[in-house]
């Protein structure tokens, strides 16, 4: 495993900054276009980066994918969620059959989903011809209130498997990218992940996840802290906080991120739970923030304290708190939008509109 | 003139609010669907919101429309705007060529753009071959800095005029609308609607508008000051604020709100100026607010003044204040995204998902 994680550390530190040169061509352009300059706001923003992050001011939006990271966590015996466990298989074939959340947005945006098994705490090998990707890492994670969720070297392994599939999006034309999950118990671990990184009290940062009472709350937040306890994960290595406090999923995203930023693709960031990638990918270096687009402010307690660690304005605030991909793939339909703007508004020349003497 | 006057006044007097039971009706199946409850936040209260004013719960969104009305402002004479006035049929001509904001931004979410001449100062006739509408109550307003806008029959007139378009849109299958406009220098006219209906000083409803300098500002808010001054507008009778202060864009998008209410039609608003419209129209009869949806907080300052003294929270933050019904077409998208969930989500029995315990 020295091979993997020599692999993950050259190339982390491999991944360089949005040139700034880009950024200000780009702006150029949008100031140029018939509108005050700025009015567009955020959507500006998006096209900017988008083009931006991708080294050329020409590219359009061509393929956009979501990938959804499915896995189990060996926390859910502690009753921390207000689902049973096996609801993260039935909602894997929900994905499969196009009934889900996920689903009905990506089908309306225009956005594939791919559906990953990085971890079901079952097997789920008779689904494949249905479009589920198997890479399992294991049969769930360990119970992180006991001991780690996973070896060190699993954690390596999930994000590989993340980068792996992101490259491999990319080399089939896919240049925007988004990220989500189905891992009933996820919230957890996440929780843990926020708490160890961004060094908030567990209270400020353990909500109710799906919908847990008051009672349950208490329970999980013990949980939480437990898992810290136990586990000791020292926040200056962001792999031993993975694999000490993480899921699958969450090693999958980060992956993701990491390849995004690498091959110079946007990644857009959902709620909660891929937030915990974030710290994580944005711990190994923090460059890779450059290729992040934070989709939403999940409704999910203490997703803010991530947002403000990593000073980041989400775009959406529309009160979801879903995973999945969701808010990841609302946020793919306005980077798009951005960038439908930057290259299919005319110029105040081309239009013959006069300027202004704005300032 | 007195007949219009009284079709007016019956005609919002005639408006109902929409049905509670619907709206429970309508969160029921939601609740219902394979997410925990509630997880989709505003996407499911707009597929809620859609079919309940449609007194329809199996209501699928058919045609959008936007609606964008143009139109000038004598008021520009006193210098209030960064751009010149000449902008407003530029504009005008950029829409039907498909190069501004709105028609990006309707091309890529499948929204119709439809550009109504309402009253710019210039004859425009020569561009009905090329789409444009024509129904101009006159070549622009008066200075409102010296007297009223417009008659209080123009006001009615442009009202009226809103209607008819909107009236039609719904009778050839549009069942989502969304008002947007064009009219250099009106964001004078809805300040001074901003400060006399929602009795906020001048100050903190005026602002920039495209982006004018600090000196500008100043003669800017002494401007809205003056019009009020002159015209002695009645907060209590709307039409008096509207025929003394608006645009005839003003008087067009409210009549387009009041028409949605009436034929039960959901109306997106756009920023700042349609909310202007929208003071006016629930002024007019303060149930017609159940028929719009606010689709963003504008980033041109004193938005949210109106917004609170509405009540209304609208959905998107992006740092927009392009106007044209930019912000009002995200909106729509978002409405039509909610009614897909509602329809189109599995059901826990259908997906054979288990359901939580959630509280």
């Amino acid at each position: 495993m020295r091979d993997l994680e020599d692999w993950l550390e050259n190339t982390v530190k491999e991944i360089e900054p949005v040139p700034e040169k880009l950024l200000k061509e780009a702006q150029k352009r949008l100031d140029n276009l018939t509108k005050p300059k700025g009015s567009l706001g955020r959507l500006e923003e998006l096209g900017k980066r988008f083009v931006s992050i991708r080294r050329n001011l020409e590219e359009r939006v061509k393929e956009k994918i979501v990938l959804v990271f499915a896995c189990d966590h060996g926390v859910t015996e502690e009753g921390v969620s207000a689902f049973p466990k096996e609801v993260t298989q039935q909602m894997v074939l929900n994905f499969l059959k196009g009934g889900a959340g996920i689903n009905v947005i990506s089908r309306f945006l225009g956005a594939k989903v791919k559906v990953i098994d990085i971890g079901v705490d079952a097997d789920l090998s008779h689904l494949e011809p249905q479009g589920l990707i198997i890479k399992k890492i294991a049969y769930g994670t360990k119970n992180i209130a006991k001991g780690p969720a996973m070896t060190r070297s699993q954690a390596i392994k999930a994000i590989k498997c993340g980068w792996d599939l992101a490259k491999e999006a990319f080399e089939s034309g896919c240049n925007l990218i988004a990220v989500g999950e189905m891992g009933i118990g996820n919230t957890t671990p996440s929780s843990a992940i926020y708490a160890t990184i961004t060094g908030k009290p567990v209270d400020e940062v353990t909500g109710k996840g799906t919908g847990i009472d008051e009672n349950a709350l208490k329970r999980k937040r013990k949980i939480v802290e437990k898992a810290i306890k136990v586990n000791k994960p020292d926040p200056k290595d962001p792999i031993d906080v993975l694999h000490k406090l993480g899921g699958f999923e969450i090693a999958g995203m980060a992956g993701v991120m990491i390849a995004g930023a690498y091959y110079h693709v946007p990644v857009v960031v959902d709620g909660f739970i891929s937030t915990s990638s974030a710290l994580i990918a944005c711990s190994l270096n923090p460059v890779i923030k450059d290729y992040l687009i934070f989709a939403h402010k999940s409704e999910a307690f203490g997703h803010q304290a991530a947002l403000e660690y990593l000073k980041v304005e989400p775009l959406l605030d529309l009160k979801m708190r879903l995973g999945e991909g969701t808010g990841a793939v609302l946020g793919m339909c306005l980077v798009e939008l951005g960038e439908k703007i930057l290259h299919e508004m005319a110029t105040f020349e081309k239009a013959s509109v006069s300027k202004g003497t704005e300032v």
